[in-house]
């Protein structure tokens, strides 16, 4: 049994929510879940709706044409998605592995309803992990030098797989910015540290020379600007003196995995909006 | 400027959602926020819906009439309130003042949004701490042989301050199946445990007995039954072999008073349903 | 370079740090970490001491003998334990993995001194996981009319393996007081509820049921008493009306499997002492 | 009953724990409770131990001479204390009155070991509550002009009230350099900010703008460069989209009020060591 979800924002104004649930009600849908959000400072108006379409009037190729209208008359940005339509997916991995087998095996488990078209990678460590999944692989080497082409293949593939997520489970690499263009707000990074704390490289060695007491971890949309983008997930966790580098790395990669692995499963369920450098996350 | 609350409940059915809405409105109102919750057990709908007054059509007086209508539809169980009407509260203490100190900083920076009619205490420690902050103190000594009489003081008391709510900021008597029943989800409770674990008293020793590495508090709403009414708010604190009781006391005290404080704040706000043992907080 | 590392406890006096310290010293050793607890209930000293070996002239095979002599002088318990000597591991499993997985890939990351000798499970399922990291794998079904010989095969196995700890990560039997008897202390046990709370089949269903605002896991010694014994860690996790029976089984997990693997890495750090129903753990 | 306190940094060597402890029993001391830890980067060695003077051979006016001796065979840092002499502390403070409130409240419940010597604010707010809790108050207003006037005057208070710990509740002026050095490792600030994120002025604006989903608060020590002291303890709670600014100043207060209130204890518990930019922490 399918459900529609809609992702809606626009300037708040009277009679949205009315509208909309009435909109799903006239046609003899049965409303699941609604949420809504308003931010104030920029007089935002966020909502995600999901029902079911069992015993909806309008089929579901014209649900977009019929909604239409509606979303005109309050000028809306909007999204439409089905569950039930796996969403494609590729995982971009270097050397730690990590938070691939953590999606690997919630996936397994059935938690990401997701797709997981292809991993690539710029190093071979992931390649029997993928085999064991039985997931395809693709190792592409980038340098400097071999950068932009690399890149080119990558999107290639992309494209041809039909992925629409990309998530960069501990990828060391920095995308360049065409590539983000690509793919707005649907390139998921997890940082090793507490964003805005420890931007760039090797943050839990930054963490502790700077000997903060917790550390943490945050996923992330990608935008051109590194470790900038909108921030959908943070956890932490509390460390001590008798924590050395290596025991902040071993403590960090349960919240790397927890933090990206939350933040994949609410992209898949359509419960994030974006808007400037934030999100609305209807957990 | 004054908005309208609804706390809505019924048997989940199609339209619900539709209809408060729409009701809203056509009657000029704007929502200002919405929330929803179907339980799948019990196939319950719940709602929290909160609009502005300035502009609405129906008169403050007359909603609730004009209300009941739809209300019968769907047979729900629903109530309404309105902000900028401080609910009137009664403040229960003995001997640990923590809680009631809390609550009264809080209530003078504005974080909750009630009058506090009166503090009734079995003990006359608090009267000072009253009288700093300009609040009635009555002193109702009670024993096991006088606890009936002494409960009719103090429940003519809150009938006659026209208290709404009963905070119990440890308050060390157990409170009768009839006064229990003249207050009904009205009577908040801080346990200093993380229920359902050591109930009863002296939770914090029963927790150093069993060596647990995690204590806890939980506030929840009084029923004839110890310890057992719905939970409303939980949290726990890391606590470790080095902690004596003292230190268990000491560290779940602030427990203690952030769990308390959420719970009053939300009920003052309007964000807590109550359904068989368990809470919806729309929080 | 190997350390040893001696666990203590006695009854407090003076002289025992200074007694222990001084053994060490005038036979050369570096310590590397010391700790110390006095329990005030019990009047009990411990102790966890780790030296390096380099240079220290007591040769490692005679050091609990020269140890012993002064261990005698003040009536202490104690253990004598030396790195770089890996603790022979069992893990038993019956039909949910994640926790097997979490001990298989941590160990792959080198977090777990240990050598996995064998893993034990009533159930086929884990089967292709065992082969996948190469560990001996045996399936041993159990019923209600089978068990006391089943037990016998497993008991027969460990024995034969030269097994010192056994991990029960979700296995879902009770095993007889005889088994553990032959294991004092050297059982751990992963139960899926934020003990006391909860004890017993299905932990999360009971949790639903009452409506808590959060959820544990704890990792324990198994004595004879169901899911009584000696708690070594616990950790919780925020859920909301929200959270259905699933979202509780899957929050719950990353739970279980953080807990549990902190309990096994401390074991086998030797970071952990027992008395009466209580530990000492100096992480 | 008394107990001393030796506070211990030096370069790690074979002996130390050995020499100190032996120290201890041989003047007839009963160790309370004795801590190490090894900063393997520096190679530096922290200790901290307490012994009961009950019995002691040598008398408390002696002992910093006679463990002079100790101290140079090892080339120690070292500080002595002793338990039941309070230290005498000042509190500053501005506009915002709730960690002051926090201290004097835990001050009056016996968890802080310390005279209060004075309050000092810029702004006349807090005087009433000084009274209510019968602390002397002065009022020192401070602007760009007259500043280094009024720092004279505050730090005559300070020497004349021979107050050793300088607690920043809050105060919202920054101290010059000669202030700071008169006080090194004795000022404490909280910072409502998980530090290193948004330094400087107004944090949960700067949380709020940058869309985090978790804030802290960070007790430190303060130092001439603006919120880059030794940091000594943090701690984070989570937030929303839901969450406007002033649910973040609400929520945030709460961890400032715990987070200072652990520095402070742990400071005057003698249980923080300083070095370099970073704390060790024996709680």
């Amino acid at each position: 049994m399918k459900n529609a979800i809609l992702l809606i924002s626009c300037l708040d104004q009277k009679g949205i929510t009315a509208a909309v649930t009435s909109f799903v009600f006239e046609n003899g849908g049965n409303i699941i879940d609604a949420n809504q959000h308003i931010d104030e400072q920029s007089n935002t108006f966020f909502m995600r709706i999901e029902w079911s379409l069992s015993g909806f009037k309008v089929s579901q190729g014209k649900i977009a044409d019929t909604f239409k209208v509606l979303a005109k008359t309050f000028d809306m940005t909007w999204d439409l998605y089905f569950t039930g339509e796996p969403t494609k997916v590729a995982i971009f991995v270097s050397q730690h592995l990590h938070c691939l087998y953590d999606l690997l095996l919630r996936h397994k488990a059935g938690q990401l309803p997701c797709e997981i078209s292809l991993i690539i990678s710029n190093h071979p460590q992931a390649q029997s992990v993928a085999k064991d999944f039985g997931v395809k692989f693709v190792l592409i080497p980038v340098e400097a030098k071999n950068k932009k082409v690399q890149e080119k293949k990558q999107r290639a593939l992309l494209v041809k797989e039909g992925v629409e997520l990309v998530i960069l489970a501990r990828y060391h690499q920095i995308l360049s910015a065409e590539f983000v263009a690509q793919f707005p707000n649907q390139i998921i990074n997890i940082h090793h540290s507490f964003l805005p704390a420890f931007v760039g490289k090797s943050p839990y060695d930054q963490a502790y020379q700077k000997g903060v007491k917790i550390i943490g971890a945050t996923s992330h949309f990608v935008i051109p600007q590194l470790d900038q983008g909108p921030i959908i997930e943070q956890d932490t966790v509390r460390i001590s003196h008798r924590d050395a580098i290596e025991d902040l790395k071993r403590k960090g990669q349960d919240l790397e995995k927890i933090v990206l692995s939350r933040a994949v499963r609410w992209y898949l369920q359509r419960k994030i909006l974006t808007y400037g450098n934030k999100t609305v996350v209807f957990e």
